[in-house]
Formats: structure tokens, C-alpha cells, sequence
């Protein structure tokens, strides 16, 4: 069997978790943009994934799943503009999008991305 | 490394991802059942992905995980008959169930499955 | 191809699906704590989960995801009590939690793992 290899772990979850050549990402959310809108902070957390499977040898062409949670449907079309602006449009993932509250108020988006490494 | 495939890619997100003999398939929504209840748009939603799995090399008993979104969980009972009526009772997926609103408002029931290929 | 083991199958759902040396559990529910907040319920919650990872020969420490589903998010600090006198600190998972309202009223989380087995 292969080993789980763990990244950024802080004690209670971590950033990545990978096994088999596929990555599991943390839910991703906004950093540097809570002020901003739909747009900026989705924009913001794909930068976060890009990051992150850098770190695990992937890369977003190589994106499997994309669960995305918006904190208000309203923003779908704002959330899309970011997505469309950066996804690979020849590798683009199996992807949902629902409504769901998320856990700090500031937060319009969370992304959950499994990957293939 | 075994090689990722994707259908029905638009540019934004594919159908369907297959990766080591796993195929992670998008959120199915209602296609032609949007006027109906949500005994029938879960019929058709199921229907989707037993044609997206046939696609992939796969059917419905090697499903290994399916999220169920419903608009409102009121309809619990009737995506639940559906289910009943369509699922491989010997070979039943994981399941997990949870309310969420959807990208569009006639969408009473999204379901993302994963399914060994 | 690596074969498909089921455990608890019902007939609608089985409590954990096997490939590929992954387990993918349904989401697990308070089943003796509906009365109780939502500590002893998250609490109970991860004991069902080790009791299913253990089932399927593995544990909390080769957990890849973890996807908890709230059906109040002001129970967030609450959930992370339970979670962290539970978590296995040198091995946490990946995680997102949202809020989402659950199948039964009296359900205040849902927590859906996938592991390595």
C-alpha cells in the first residue's frame, strides 16, 4: 500500500491529504479579499489550489472533482467569471455547486478540490 | 501514473473524470423534469447517471459514493422512492443526504456520484 | 481491478463502500444523542466513525477527508471540541465544514469520512 502523505497540518485538519496519486484537498477559502466581492474571493481561492497543488505535484489540468460552495446563490454568475478566467478549458473537472452558510460570516466561497498527482 | 479521462467537457466542467479506475461524475441535475415534483426529477437525475456510467465503463452497482442535494428536504421521502425504485439493492453506494439550495430554482435534487470504473 | 466490498448494506444505502484500498463511509448521524448538543453529538457522531473504520481495517489516523455538514453553524465551536479531543493530531485529515440542514430535525451534524485503508 502506499503511504498518506499529510501537507500544512495544524493539529485539528490539514491542507492535503494524499494517497494513491490522488490529492484531497481542505476546503479553500478566502484570505486577503473577506472585504471584497464574489468575484475577488473566488478569484483568491483558486489562487490558494494553484498553490496547494503546486506543493503536491499536480497542477489545476489535473483537477478530478471541484465541490463548491457558495454562501449565496446570487453570486453563481460572479463565481463562474472567476472560474471560467482561470480554469484549463481543455482539462476542466467534474464540478457541483450548491448554497450552504460557511463557517465565518465574510466568506462568499469555499472550494473542495480533489486531484489527480 | 494511469491517465485522467474526461467527457462531455464544455470549457467549464466536465461530466465526467476517470482516474485509477474511479470516475468522478459532476453534480446531474434535472434536464427535461424542471415543471415537476421531486419524485420525478430524481427519476431523471438517476437516469442521467446510469447513461453517464455507461459511458465511463460503469453502472449503478459499482457506485461507491453518492451526495444528495436536495432544495428542500421536504422531498425526502419522494427523491427516497425514486432511489428505491432505481437503486442495486445488493450492491447499495455510501450515501449522505443534506439540504442545499441549487444553481436553479426549478432544481428540486442534484446528486454527485463517485463509481469505481 | 480491484474489487468492491460493502459493509451494512440496507437495501437504499451500505455504511462503507472499499476499492481500491479506499473507503468511502455514508454520512454518519447521531443515532443515541438526539437530545444532546451538539459536542455530545459530534461526539457520538466520531465514535461511529471508528467504529466503521475499524470494520473496514483502518482508522482515524489514514483519514484523507472529512466533509461536515451543520445543520446550525452557530454549533461550529461546539463540533471543534468534539473534534479535536478526537482527532488524531499527527494525522488530521483534510477537512470543510458548511452549514446544511439535515434529514431528521433532531440531527445537528453529519460527517461524511473517506480513508485509506
Amino acid at each position: 500500500m502506499s503511504e498518506i502523505k499529510r501537507l500544512h497540518n495544524n493539529g485539528r485538519l490539514c491542507e492535503a491529504a494524499i494517497f494513491n496519486n490522488v490529492a484531497y484537498l481542505a476546503g479553500q477559502v478566502p484570505e486577503t479579499t473577506l472585504e471584497q466581492n464574489a468575484y475577488a474571493q473566488t478569484a483568491e481561492v483558486l489562487s490558494l489550489v494553484d498553490k496547494l497543488l503546486a506543493e503536491v505535484g499536480s497542477d489545476k489540468s489535473k483537477i478530478l472533482n471541484a465541490q463548491i460552495f457558495l454562501a449565496d446563490m446570487a453570486d453563481y454568475a460572479q463565481m463562474n467569471q472567476a472560474w471560467d478566467e482561470w480554469v484549463d478549458r481543455n482539462h476542466a473537472p467534474a464540478r457541483a455547486t450548491v448554497e450552504a452558510k460557511l463557517a465565518v460570516a465574510e466568506w462568499k466561497v469555499e472550494i473542495v478540490i480533489t486531484a489527480a498527482v
